[in-house]
């Protein structure tokens, strides 16, 4: 270090000439927002002058190009890419994006405390800075079986590591309001830390509570209204633009340049092909910039007050002694990211060649305590009033319906006409045999089944389909792929992507990923699938914290109530 | 905590009823710079609930006053107030200060690391939040006689002092940009931390090696256009307005809500009949607001942006789970501070009654080799071409000056007809006899003899006189009152304020230091004094790191050339 000092003032004055020097772009200055002609020093994985010239051991040549600080993605599920986190690092990265506060909650639901271990382990291997917030509500719910239980004393042993932030999204706030003893153990594990906020439409006196508690942030405000009392009321509001929730839109006419030290930019849950036709966070800035965000304050969110709200002093502005994590820009207002500088080194292929990978962990960890049968799909009862999942494209909410159907020997019947399927959830942590029933309406789905091991938070098997074969096959399939998602069509699979590490990641590289979505989209389509992201919206309906009809291995689960459908 | 989280939960959400609540205010809004009325429940020391109506078990009439988050001083020293810490307390708290962040540099150049005990010892005590960083240059050089040498191994032992933040004002900045290995010692020692700047008129590539050291904030920048280079750079800039040093005129331009979070405030050295007449962070807020500052702008520096920059997570503004340290003001743009409320309680004399007193340390740190006789203060010589030092007025700047002055039997005289006088600094650190001589001129006096044992940074003895004898009684009297300031006119001590405490502070209450400052300023008038602060002028003379001609133990120090003056 003492070394290293050294060298950084030497370089930073002038006295010697520095690692490297990007030569020749202009700085979007985050205080007044003025381009500002420079080159930049750098000195290891440090910017040490700006505002110069400078001689390097080094020179690149910026031609002309805007330089802004890198991006800061404030919370993510890496596990929403369905790639591991290297692959997430060689996608993500080029688009802008150094740092990454990801929670590896969803792996952490099926594997525990081994999810940390290896989300630890790639962080400390990943080009781009990825760091770990501590998955805070696992399991989500008692209404589920889960693959795991992470309890304060587990997530103690990791607070002190230097990649661990503090606690992620705090998702169980009617635990924190009524003081449950399990929340209580974790806020005072982590009082006078970090604990990350989750708290969708809570507003007035209870919102007061639950960030009393101690609580800093928030990602769920979807009205400007509701972030407005947030950040009001002492929270930074992390504002999310992910494929499921977009709330960039309602909330960006509160982000200005006077306001920006308030707000800052997630993305949750994007999957890869949103990554390829949008982007990550350089899709956030330049659709804020589109909404008329100024650019200052869109630049300022994306790093400035991201770093200052998670106490990441050593970055957030093209400074001296900071990180050198620079994304170089063709444009401003849309964000066009040319090259990117992850800690002084120049972000290529060979930079991603050089990492020393991690071997995935999580094989074989869809366990079903029996071989399903299709007779296992068989639903009971008159078929009078039966309860339906109603979906509502592009959102996770769903909405509590009623319809009755026909009953045949193998039970109550789907009904393609009025677009009603059967679906199931299974058990698949090898705890129980668990089969949860029941129907859901707005699929599409003229024939066939779809199957996924990703099913939010606990992660059982789900099901959809109109015919109990199919169903079983592809239930059957996913447990030979070791999760991942399928399309069945008159027994036959007619597509697939294989998510072997913990049911929920590919250990392919994200263009293998992403073209074996656009099949999957495709072969649904072709079964009559009308949603636009079938299989993200399948994966939510077994989380049962989200309104108002869901369905988990217990069986149909009305959430008002927190209760089993009769 | 486990049960101090369930109440502020609760009483936040209004399940039951509040500590306190402050009821009936007007909330300046640092978001939006709106007033809002809302009543503001506190449990314990903390905000739990704002923006809505709650019931207390106690309950205290806002009456309808403007409620803003508690004052913090970024960069102080509490020994230029001439007080105790305690007294300090006591003196300024009631203008709004709930935080201070003081440098026990005076203190620690007389005693040594004895001072840090004695100042973690009062910030245990006082009802302000006093937080302490740890001075990082003493002493502040070799030309000097000093009391004490604080290396990086001392001031480790403190850093992870629950009241430390890290390490205060690095003056020696030549030290940093030359790699002087006691300098990289402590840089290296508190590396990731927080390290406080200053580097007065440091620009461009020197100034960017010396923030690349990981130097994070400065005082010393005296324009708008030093200021912005420093904020454009990763520096928070702290806006002194002290009693020697005023730069808010000139910074204040820069300060606007889109630049807030980058400037903050600190008094640096403020007297207390500075303090009695003006104020203090209360009357930088009222000055920055009369000089075209927006109200919004102001508040932020003065509190929110002070909080982040020194990684205060608890504080900055009214808001559920932060310090209830709470300004209630009559007038927003006077900033008429009418009630302080320090972590949720009211300020008033009982509560500073209350606090158990910490027995001030250092008594008895006035030792001279030997007793100074008239003789001692002989200036051999020709008298031709003599360097004097020109006092500029309200400046701690000087010049180099030359005059050819009489000579008798007692050596070179002073000439009052020209206004030069005898200067003369004597060791008191009981290591040497060594006595500085030489002249000035500016202090308008006609006869008599002013002495000091504040001159910083050694805080070696200075008299400055018409006449050795008087010169002699002086320093007699500083020496039996442990330290102090004395005023002597023909054979007589006129006034005197005593500083037993290193040399340093008043063991008495503020309001008396105020009183015997008001004399001792009456009684130098009486003897020709033109200068508005005499003593603070005299105390800065010995200090050899500002240009151009000082005066040390070891005699006259041209600072340009950092050499003695034959």
């Amino acid at each position: 270090m003492r070394d290293e000092i050294v060298r950084r003032v030497r370089q930073g004055a002038g006295a010697e000439p520095a690692d490297l020097v990007i030569r020749n772009v202009r700085l979007f200055d985050l205080v007044t927002g003025e381009l500002i002609p420079t080159d930049i020093a750098i000195t290891g994985d440090r910017v040490v002058g700006v505002l110069d010239c400078y001689e390097g051991r080094e020179v690149i040549d910026g031609q002309g190009r805007i330089a802004v600080p890198g991006f800061i993605d404030t919370h993510l599920h890496v596990e929403s890419s369905l790639i591991t986190p290297f692959e997430f690092d060689r996608c993500v990265l080029p688009h802008g994006v150094t740092t990454a506060i990801c929670d590896p909650h969803e792996m952490a639901n099926v594997l525990g405390r081994a999810a940390f271990d290896y989300f630890l382990n790639c962080a400390n291997r990943t080009v781009m800075d990825l760091r770990i917030n501590l998955s805070s509500c696992v399991p989500a719910t008692g209404l589920e079986t889960s693959g795991a239980v992470l309890d304060a004393a587990m997530l103690e042993i990791y607070r002190h590591n230097p990649k661990v932030i503090g606690l992620a999204e705090f998702m169980n706030f009617p635990g924190v309001l009524s003081g449950q003893p399990d929340c209580l153990d974790k806020l005072v594990a982590f009082a006078n830390g970090h604990i990350d906020g989750h708290a969708p439409l809570l507003r007035g006196k209870r919102l007061s509570g639950y960030i009393a508690a101690g609580i800093h942030t928030d990602h769920e405000a979807t009205t400007a209204a509701e972030a407005l009392e947030k950040i009001r009321k002492g929270m930074t509001i992390l504002i999310r633009e992910g494929s499921v929730c977009k709330d960039l839109t309602a909330l960006a006419p509160l982000l200005t340049p006077e306001t920006s030290a308030f707000l800052a930019f997630c993305t949750d849950d994007r999957n890869p092909m949103e990554i390829a036709h949008e982007g990550h966070i350089d899709f956030l800035i330049r659709k804020a910039i589109s909404l008329g965000v100024a650019p200052l304050a869109a630049y300022r969110a994306a790093s400035l007050t991201a770093a200052r709200a998670f106490g990441l002093r050593d970055r957030g502005q093209i400074a001296p002694g900071l990180r050198a994590d620079i994304v170089l820009l063709d444009d401003l207002e849309r964000c066009a990211v040319a090259q990117v500088f992850s800690a002084g080194r120049l972000v290529n292929d060979a930079l991603f060649a050089s990492r020393d990978i991690v071997p995935p962990q999580g094989y074989g960890s869809v366990k079903l305590a029996a071989p399903i049968a299709a007779t296992d799909f068989h639903v009971p009862g008159t078929g009078q009033n039966q309860a339906v999942i109603g979906i509502i494209p592009d959102q996770i909410i769903t909405e509590f319906r009623r319809a009755t159907l026909d009953v045949t020997e193998n039970g109550v019947q789907p009904d393609p006409q009025r677009d009603i399927a059967k679906i199931c959830v299974v058990a698949r942590h090898g705890k129980n045999g668990n089969i949860g029933r029941g129907f859901v309406q707005g699929f599409g789905l003229s024939t066939g089944a779809l199957a996924s091991s990703v099913g939010h938070d606990s992660h059982n098997l789900c099901v959809v389909g109109m015919n109990d074969v199919d169903m079983a096959l592809a239930i059957a399939r996913l447990t030979e792929m070791g999760g991942g998602f399928v399309a069945v069509r008159q027994g036959k699979i007619v597509a697939e992507l294989a998510l072997p590490i913990a049911g929920l990641m590919s250990d392919q590289p994200f263009e293998t990923v992403r073209r074996d979505l656009e099949s999957l989209r495709e072969a649904v389509r072709d079964m009559g699938g009308s949603l636009e992201e079938p299989f993200l919206q399948l994966a939510f309906l077994p989380l049962p914290v989200i309104p108002h009809l869901k369905i988990t291995d217990l069986g149909m689960i009305d959430v008002d109530t927190m209760s089993l459908v009769s």
